[in-house]
C-alpha cells in the first residue's frame, strides 16, 4: 500500500531542532518530548551495533565480557552521569573451549547435526562419546524406562515449545525443564549424554543454548542443544532405523575464579539524592551469540534514558541509578553482588526497572510488588496508552532485580511483543540487524517516561 | 533472560491434535480455536515463501504476475472453496526494461548511486541525460526558484520522512508529495529529470520505488528514487562542491494493453448465500521486490482464513468471498474492475476487509463507515483485546476496497505495528525472511475471528 493516497496529499512542514522543556511543562508535553527525542535518536542503535560487533559472546569472565564492560562504561560516560564506576567482584565461571559436534550414524550413513553446548555442560573425552539415541518428550518418561531402558544411551529430549501459547515466554517455561534438568535426570538412570531440542518457536538451523544445572550428587554428563530442524530430522531417522547412534564431542571448562564487574552510574536527585529509581539490564551474552536482543538492546535502552534526560534537561528529584549487571545467564552473580550491596547501603529504592525482553515493540510493564504499587503504576501509565503501552499489570520484573524483592523493592519489567523473541534467543541468530531501531527506541521512551512519572509522582 | 525461572518449572503436558468444534460452542471457544489453529499453522507461511520465491516483481502484466495468479489460485483450491475463478480484464501497464543508474560527477570524482526507477517513469535516451543537481525539500521551493533556477537541472527532492511520528504511515503521507508530484512540478519549470529520496524510515542502501504520476500537459521527465544513505551522501557532496552533475539512465516502457485477472473464491453462506463478507489483499508487487510484506502476506492471510474455516468446520451463514486484486500499486485496475462488477451484481456486501499493512503484529482494525458500524465492530472486537487487538476505531480501510464505499459498503483494514514497515516497503528488502510467522498468523487469526463474529452478529 498505499497508492490512492497520493491523490490527496498535503505538504507537511517539519519542525526539527532542539526541544526546550520548561519546569512548568505538563507531563503530557514532557512525555511527548521524550518520545520524539527517542524516535529521532540513532545513538543507542549505533551503540548497540558497536557492542554486538566488538563484544559478541560476552559470557562472564571472557575477554569479550571485559571489552563489553569498558565499552559500555565509555558509552555511559558520553551522557555525563554524576558518577559512573565499576562494582568489581569475583565469581566462578564456565567456558566453551571449542565447538561441540554431534555425528549421527545409522545404517551406513553419517550426518552432522547442528548442535551447541548447553551452559555448564562438562566435556567429553577428546574422541567423544558414542551412544544409542533414546527419544523422550518428558522427564517423567525416564522414570518408566528405568535404568534398563536408559543406561549408556544418549537421551534426546524432543518436546517442542507449545506454539499455541499467545505469549512465547509461557511456551518457553513450559518446555524448559528439558534443558534445565534433563541431563541430571538422564544421568540418574545411567545415560551417557543428553541432547535437548532448542527452545525455539520456529523450525531453523540455529542451536539455541542456555543454562543447565547438574543436581548435586549425580554424575555430570555432556549436554548439548540441537537445532529444531535437526531435532525433527533426528527424530525421523530414529523412527525409521534400527540402532541409531550418535557420537558427541564437547570441550568446556569450569573456571574457579574470574574477575568481573557490574557497571553503576547515577544522575543524582536534586531533592532526594538518597532515594533511588533503579534502571537495569544485563551485560553478558552466551558464547554463541552477539546478544543483540538479549540483552544488548536492554543495556543500550537504559543508557539512552540517561542521554534523553540530559538532552531534554529533565532534572530528577530522586537519583536515577543505572545498573548494568554481569552474569545474568549463568550464576546471576552480578545480581547477587548488587543485592548484597543494597543490603549494606540501606538507601531507599523507590522501584527497580529492568529491560530484558528484547528491543522489540513495547506493550506494557509487568509489576511484581504490592497491590497499591501495581495500581499506582497502572494509573501513571494510562497516559502512555496512546503510545501503545496498554498492558500494565501484575507480572514479572526481571532476573537481575529479583533479589531486591527481599528488601520490599517493587520490581518492574518492560513487556514487549514476544512473537519473534524465540527465533533469536541464545543463538547465533540474535544479531544486530534483527533489531528495529524504532521498536527499540519506543521501549526506551516508555522506560524514560515511566522513570519521569515515578520520579515526579512516586508509586504509593 | 530468563535463567532464574528454571528453578521452578512445572511439566506441562501438551494437548495436541485436532480441535473439534460444535454448533453450540461459545464465541470465546471458537475464537480460541481460531487462534490456536493459526499459531500452530505453517501452511500460509510456506505459501508465502513459494509466492516470494517463484513470483517476485509481480507487477501487473509481467510474466511474474501471471505466475502469481496461477500459484495463488492453486493455493486457494487446496482449501476447497465452493467456487474459485479468475476475473479477467485488460488494462494499460508499464515496465522497467533494465536497471536504471545514476553516476555522480564532482571535481575529478565519480560515484555510482543506489537508484531505482519510480513507477511510470519515462526512459532517458540510451546514453542518459546529464544535469546539475538542485536539492530542494519542498515542491513549493521550486516556485521561488522559477524557470531561471530550475531549467535543465536534475531536481533532487530530499525531505526525509518525519521519524518523530509514532505511526510511520503518517510520516509516509507527509513526505509522499515528492514522489507523487515532484517530477511534474520540476518539469513545469524546465527540469531535465528528478531524483527523489526513498520513502524509508531508516538509513539504508535500498532505493524504494512507488508510483509517480505525470500531470496532464507537462513534459514527462525521468524520475528515479535514491536510497536514504545515498540521499545523505548526495546532499553532502552537493554542499561541498561546485557544479555537481549527475548522469541518469532509465529504460522503461508503457504497455497499451495487458491481459490480467483478479482471483475470486467463495465459501458459500448456509443461510444467506447472496450476502457477502469480502476479504481481500493485492497480488501485485513492484518490479524490484519479492513483496513479502506488501502484499504477499496479506494474500496468504486471506487464503489462510479459508483454510481455518474449513479445518475447524466453521460454516458461515453468509458467503465469505475472497478477492485477490491485481494492480494495486499502479492503476488500481483490479479494484475498479471488481467495483464495476459489484455495481452490476447487486449482491449485498455486509463489509469488506483488507489486509495491506504487512504481516506484522496486528494491533486492531481501522473502519471507514457509518458510526453505528464503527461502534458495532468495536463491540465485537472487545473479546479480541486479550489477543492484543486493542486499537479498533475509525480509520483507513484499504486501497483495493476503497471504491466499494460508493455502494455504502463499510471498509475495514487490518492495523499492524507500523514500526518496521518502511524498512521494507517497495524495496528489495521486502523479503520473506523479514516476516515473522507468528506475527503474520496473529493477523490471520484476528481477521478470521472478525469474519466469524460479523457473520454471526452482523454489524448494525
Amino acid at each position: 500500500m498505499i497508492s490512492r493516497h497520493i491523490k490527496i496529499v498535503a505538504i507537511v512542514v517539519l519542525l526539527s531542532g532542539v526541544v526546550t522543556l520548561k519546569a512548568q511543562d505538563s507531563e503530557k508535553t514532557i512525555i511527548s518530548a521524550i518520545y520524539q527525542n527517542a524516535l529521532t535518536g540513532y545513538e543507542a542503535y549505533n551503540n548497540l551495533n558497536e557492542l554486538c560487533t566488538k563484544a559478541p559472546g560476552r559470557l562472564v569472565g571472557s575477554k569479550a565480557s571485559e571489552r563489553a564492560i569498558q565499552l559500555l562504561k565509555t558509552q555511559v560516560e558520553k551522557y555525563r552521569p554524576d558518577t559512573v564506576y565499576l562494582q568489581n567482584y569475583t565469581t566462578p565461571s564456565w567456558r566453551c573451549k571449542s565447538k561441540s559436534s554431534a555425528v549421527l550414524n545409522y545404517g551406513s550413513k553419517k550426518d552432522l547435526l547442528h548442535v551447541v553446548n548447553l551452559g555448564l555442560s562438562v566435556s567429553t573425552p577428546d574422541k567423544g562419546i558414542t551412544g544409542e539415541i533414546l527419544e523422550v518428550h518428558t522427564l517423567a518418561a525416564l522414570d518408566s524406562l528405568g535404568i534398563a531402558g536408559v543406561k549408556d544411551k544418549i537421551v534426546f529430549f524432543n518436546r517442542p515449545m507449545d506454539n499455541s501459547c499467545l505469549n512465547t515466554f509461557e511456551a518457553y517455561v513450559g518446555a524448559i525443564d528439558q534443558r534445565a534438568h534433563g541431563a541430571s535426570k538422564a544421568s540418574q538412570y545411567g545415560a551417557a549424554g543428553a541432547i535437548v531440542r532448542s527452545l525455539a518457536t520456529e523450525p531453523d538451523d540455529y542451536p539455541h543454548t542456555g543454562v543447565s544445572r547438574y543436581m548435586e550428587g549425580v554424575k555430570k554428563i555432556p549436554n548439548l542443544s540441537i537445532s529444531t530442524n535437526d531435532a525433527e530430522k533426528l527424530s525421523s531417522i530414529n523412527k525409521q532405523n534400527k540402532s541409531v547412534t550418535v557420537r558427541i564431542k564437547s570441550d568446556t571448562e569450569t573456571l574457579d575464579t574470574v574477575h568481573t564487574s557490574n557497571i553503576i552510574a547515577e544522575i543524582r536527585g536534586s531533592l532526594h539524592p538518597e532515594k533511588i529509581i533503579l534502571i537495569g539490564a544485563h551485560i553478558d551474552a552466551w558464547f554463541n551469540t552477539p546478544g543483540a536482543q538479549d540483552d544488548g538492546a536492554g543495556c543500550e535502552q537504559m543508557i539512552d534514558v540517561f542521554r534523553i534526560f540530559r538532552q531534554l534537561n529533565i532534572k530528577p528529584v530522586n537519583t536515577i541509578r543505572l545498573v548494568l549487571f554481569m552474569d545474568e545467564e549463568m550464576y546471576q552473580s552480578g545480581s547477587d553482588v548488587y543485592a548484597a550491596f543494597v543490603g549494606k547501603e540501606k538507601k531507599e529504592h523507590i522501584v527497580s526497572i529492568e529491560s530484558d525482553a528484547g528491543g522489540l515493540l513495547p506493550l506494557g510493564f509487568g509489576i511484581d510488588g504490592e497491590d497499591p504499587v501495581i495500581s499506582s503504576v497502572q494509573k501513571l501509565t494510562v497516559q502512555l496508552a496512546s503510545y501503545g503501552i496498554f498492558k500494565t499489570s501484575k507480572g514479572y520484573g526481571g532476573t537481575d532485580i529479583e533479589p531486591l524483592k527481599q528488601f520490599g523493592i517493587p520490581l518492574i519489567g518492560l513487556t514487549t511483543n514476544s512473537q519473534r523473541y524465540f527465533e533469536y534467543h541464545h543463538s547465533a541468530n540474535d544479531t544486530f540487524d534483527k533489531v528495529s531501531r524504532r521498536e527499540m527506541q519506543l521501549g526506551t521512551a516508555a522506560i524514560a517516561s515511566l522513570v519521569y512519572l515515578i520520579d515526579k509522582n512516586g508509586v504509593k
